[in-house]
């Protein structure tokens, strides 16, 4: 465990000057969350983006600001490396000179592999580097994006090296915790596999959706938008994600994506031939399985079980009002959802009325 | 346009009587807001099922409630036909010998074609059925996860048939406005294909999905529910949908998803080839094209653009408390929602730092 004489020891920052390389989404929250949770030490931050530096800047994220991350890492002993996982090895290359031999690096990569191979290599010291990645985040980018509780009961995995010193990882998870998250220690190659299902193909599909909705010449543009509420639209979010972020997934997960993609092609080509032969039985029994799932979710607090994804049932003409007082339910809406997956059947047959 | 003597011009309802067969999520929203809106004469209710009679009844959605279709239409002057797609034709040879001659009949169908042949065949007077589908809902089913302003600023798709006589056609666009809902006259075939990619492929992928994660054999259901939050817990919400309903529609719109749906997997295999051959371009190129899409759909009102899905950002521990007052921002998290696509593009090369 960390040093108990260290001054930081009420707040679970066992170290005194941070750099936070990249200043996206996930950058930007990484200092807003520290500083909330009580970290008062130096924030360096580095972004190769002038703008997004300039926006870091007008917000105030950190306390000095560079186009060049070796500047940044310079005097640094918590080093974050919060850019797209396929500019983690270089990034890792141009500090390499410039760390301090105390510091620890970790980095924010929603793959591992890569990455872990990477930013060793490139470092001088591979027993302080330990790999990591919250789950969490949005849709959206850049500096502006980021917010200060974006951790708080979300999990973050921390998968070491075997080259990993244990001391550096429980600083680490000592300071995810300390900004709200909770901490999962996984074996490197099952992380791949695990946000291969669970986070990359689901964008991987969103983003394809919205292309062939897109390609589809009897279909305007207009319809799609105009009639997106069906479902649509909730893909459309995922596949507003950063681009480039994404690329980068894909290219550095090839085999667990191409595994779990092939999979998910079979179980649809199934489904597909169900349609085709009229197979009732068997689309009945597989949207009754996934049901379930849900409310393991809802359970386990990584959702909520607000219908419609809690979006706001706002009246655009009168956005100060909360539209669901209209409800002359005695019970309110929200009362019914502990048991989401406690529907009547609506089975029915010919002799039905 | 209805007769403008009728006593309910001002509300939009020109008819006195209303008979809702099958008392779902969309059955009893109808009746909430025909309610809420100003609709003062009686709703008969009918279901099958025991259970959510009873619900409707505990409710009180409408002035007497049924087992039997007929008993339930008798005497009204517009009847909403809101059971699965499937169940719609048993229904309306139901209903036939009791329909009253000058009732209107309309349905919520997700589905056009099927319905529309289906209802067509079995009741009296072809004339007076105007084929109907608002576009709202939620992931949850049953009486009780209706709510009264489910429709407002929705859509409503009317696709009346060769036979359908226009005055009916007002009438039913007239209660739907009254509804708070924009109403949109489609081709019969043209609805079916467009809500195919818009909504019936969305909820298909959805439920592969899940199942698809589910049979992993290397990944534990507890390591999916713990980390969804990286995508995959959006998909669980509408894979959470009625399997009934969604049996019905796959069964009855054969045709049009089959073709979106091989659109979708020519496409996949695309990305797939893409990711295994390692073309950052392509995937870079789908990635930020997909990215304005979401941006009209916010513009046309059928989002929010609060990020994660507007989902509330609440500390289950304190959920009184809005944690956004965290943020020490200037400028307030929902400032830069007008420019979703507008982010610095984090180009980057070996040169970066």
């Amino acid at each position: 465990m960390p040093d108990s004489d260290s001054p930081d020891e009420e707040t679970g920052f066992f170290f005194h000057h941070v750099a936070i390389i990249g200043i996206g989404l996930i950058g930007s929250s990484v200092a807003l969350a520290l500083r909330v949770n009580g970290f008062e030490g130096p924030i360096s931050i580095a972004d190769r983006n002038g703008e997004a530096l300039r926006e870091a800047t007008e917000l105030g994220l950190g306390t000095s600001y560079h186009t060049s991350a070796a500047k940044a890492v310079s005097g640094a002993d918590m080093v974050f490396l919060c850019v797209p996982v396929g500019a983690m090895g270089a990034t890792a290359r141009a500090i390499a000179p410039a760390l301090s031999k105390t510091a620890i690096v970790t980095d924010t990569g929603s793959v591992k592999g890569s990455v872990a191979r990477a930013v060793s290599a490139a470092i001088p010291d591979k027993s302080r580097f330990v790999p990591g990645h919250p789950i969490a985040g949005s849709e959206q980018s850049g500096p502006r994006a980021g917010w200060a509780t974006l951790f708080r009961h979300r999990w973050c995995i921390l998968t070491p090296t075997e080259h990993t010193d244990p001391a550096a990882t429980d600083v680490v998870a000592a300071m995810w915790r300390a900004m709200g998250a909770n901490v999962e220690i996984m074996d490197i190659e099952h992380h791949d596999l695990v946000l291969s299902i669970t986070s990359h193909l689901p964008h991987l599909i969103a983003y394809n959706i919205v292309r062939t909705a897109y390609d589809m010449e009897t279909v305007t543009e207009q319809d799609v938008i105009k009639f997106s509420a069906g479902g649509f639209r909730d893909f459309t979010r995922i596949a507003a994600s950063d681009p480039t972020m994404w690329r980068d997934v894909f290219l550095n997960n090839k085999t667990a994506v191409i595994e779990t993609l092939g999979r998910f092609m079979e179980d649809l080509a199934m489904l597909q031939r169900a349609i085709r032969w009229g197979d009732g039985e068997q689309l009945f029994d597989t949207f009754q399985r996934t049901r379930n799932i849900r409310l393991s979710i809802i359970e386990a607090g990584q959702e909520t079980a607000a219908p419609d994804f809690g979006r706001p049932r706002f009246d655009p003409r009168n956005p100060g009002r909360d539209v669901d007082q209209d409800q002359p339910h005695d019970t309110p809406h929200e009362a019914h959802h502990d048991h989401p997956v406690d529907v009547p059947d609506d089975d029915y047959d010919e002799e039905a009325f």
